[in-house]
């Protein structure tokens, strides 16, 4: 077991899905991906950095000092962004971010983290919410668009968690947003299906 | 399963003893106590702020930034701290921290989250050197009465991990200092077995 990868310390950057929120293992998507990686003898130090409710606007005002504060420099560290659900939410008739502003936030952000470290994102989930989807699918398509443009690998998880029933049944059934286990671990299994997440072990 | 608490945030805060460093199953004990409470009905939010390598000084300066993005106005957000061993480590023959800097920084901390948050401390575990664990079981005792003084609940870990033959055995055999599944699994009990923690789920 020890040809693997030695000591990857990732942060793992972005809102309550990142976190795993209403996850009863306590692990979400990202704990999976980096428990799964470890049990195939690669040594990794896992930081979540999601935060609740955090929109585009807010993730930009603080990957920085978060990350660096636990990627020193001589340290193998890379990041992982996976934001934009929020900036969908409507107050008072109008989503907190207008997409302009999120696409805004995002390019910022991506564009000064992948000069810092080895960068990947993940795209935002669906919800149980049809009208809301369809200002997730479209912001979705747009991240894709400015990470290619960046020459960032880019996972859509919107079309496939579509399909995958636990994703909706468990949010519906816990509080309208976040899944529970079979939720958060089909998700972590497209992640660890990527090839841009495989080649960091490779 | 529906008496259980609704809705606690709660952010650890401390080093690669709370960031769970070398546990294959990326939970460490503050993911263990967090799954525990879901499991038996209370709804979690539970936020890691562990960072590698970080002295007493290093948490008081990003303590109040990390925790006040995780833990918003009208949340009932809870601390729980555990720190000091990198304190002790020796750098060019002298720890990186002398004894009156750590109960400085540390009396900075406590005294400041407390005003804020219900908080707890857990104390430094023992490493499996036994010059450096005069050194940690000192300084223990001192942040016991530090926080005896500023009625902050303190959890003594230090003298029964010693005692705990998993957690000596699986750092000598990881990388010296951090304990696998078994190791942070004893500790996580031992935080549950806790009359301090097991009131934030009465």
């Amino acid at each position: 077991m020890e040809i693997g990868v030695k000591d990857l310390r990732i942060c793992f950057i972005g809102d309550s899905f990142v976190n795993g929120t209403g996850d009863p293992a306590c692990l979400g998507w990202t704990g999976r991906v980096c428990a799964a990686a470890m049990s195939q003898g690669h040594e990794v130090t896992y930081y979540n950095l999601g935060i609740r409710r955090q929109t585009s606007l807010e993730i930009a005002r603080r990957w920085r000092d978060e990350s660096e504060a636990r990627l020193p420099h001589g340290c193998d560290g890379r990041i992982v962004f996976s934001f934009g659900v929020n900036d969908t939410v409507l107050e008072n008739g109008r989503p907190r971010l207008a997409p302009l502003e999120s696409l805004r936030y995002a390019r910022e952000t991506l564009r000064a983290a992948r000069e810092l470290r080895p960068t990947l994102m993940v795209g935002p989930p669906p919800m149980p919410d049809d009208e809301q989807n369809q200002r997730i699918a479209s912001l979705s398509q747009h991240l894709a668009l400015l990470c290619q443009e960046l020459a960032i690998p880019y996972l859509d998880i919107f079309t496939p968690l579509l399909q995958i029933e636990e994703w909706r049944e468990e949010a519906l059934a816990n509080d309208g947003a976040h899944p529970r286990a079979a939720g958060y671990s089909a998700l972590a299994h497209l992640v660890q299906d990527w090839p841009a997440w495989r080649s960091w072990f490779a």
